[in-house]
């Protein structure tokens, strides 16, 4: 089932850095159709790209969690809600809160082909992180 | 269906701001379970509560239209991804860009009881309205 698949990526490769397994879960060719912010929107990546990008974008946070709290599945295509969270290490924005927690929300609909998952379309709550960032500003 | 309830709630009443119809969607209790941003984010409301909050947040894009992306629908469970977009006629956050159309993107589960709808838990990308807003500031 795709959707035991999915909670296995999430788990493997976003909550616990294990880029080794990636090649297990999406396709030679992973498109990010839709997830305004992020650095790779609209882009296709093979699997050593993607490698990269998850290595890239766990660095600031690297105790992050995704909890699911809702996944849907329809078809070719399984959908999760979320509350993200995860421990700063790295300067954001120009920003180093470092040992501070932030928190944020989303939702993500994963496209699959063949048991692979060969793209995704995101939302985030991107503004509740940048108001974590500019109140830690203001308290420091 | 639930599905096909929800597809004409949108466009009744948030797409096309027909508040007399909400009674004919949503229970007598609607609890807005997650919706960080919003004034009403954790309160439960009656239909006439839910009608105020719709005229209220229609009012400064009152052409405002939420086009769906996908839907799914799992038990009493419905998810929504979409599209939005919006003409400003309204001052928001001390801003007045008169007749600018602004963008934003998100999801909705919606839960039912009954064939009606009793309460949501929404993300949406709320920085991009934010960024659009300031370009518009810089530009002005």
């Amino acid at each position: 089932m795709n959707k035991e698949t999915l909670i296995n990526f999430i788990q493997d490769v976003w909550n616990e850095g294990k880029i080794d397994t990636i090649g297990n879960y999406i396709a030679d060719s992973y498109t990010i159709y839709h997830d305004p912010g992020d650095p790779w929107h609209t882009k296709t990546l093979n699997v050593k790209e993607f490698q990269q990008r998850v290595s890239t974008s766990r660095a600031p946070f690297p105790d992050q969690l995704f909890d699911i709290q809702t996944i849907f599945e329809a078809q070719s295509r399984v959908c999760i809600t979320w509350l993200w969270q995860g421990t700063q290490q790295q300067e954001i924005a120009g920003i180093l809160a470092k040992g501070k927690t932030f928190q944020m929300s989303g939702a993500t609909v994963y496209s699959f082909d063949n048991k692979r998952i060969c793209g995704h379309w995101q939302v985030a709550d991107r503004l509740s992180i940048y108001q974590q960032l500019q109140q830690y500003r203001l308290d420091n």
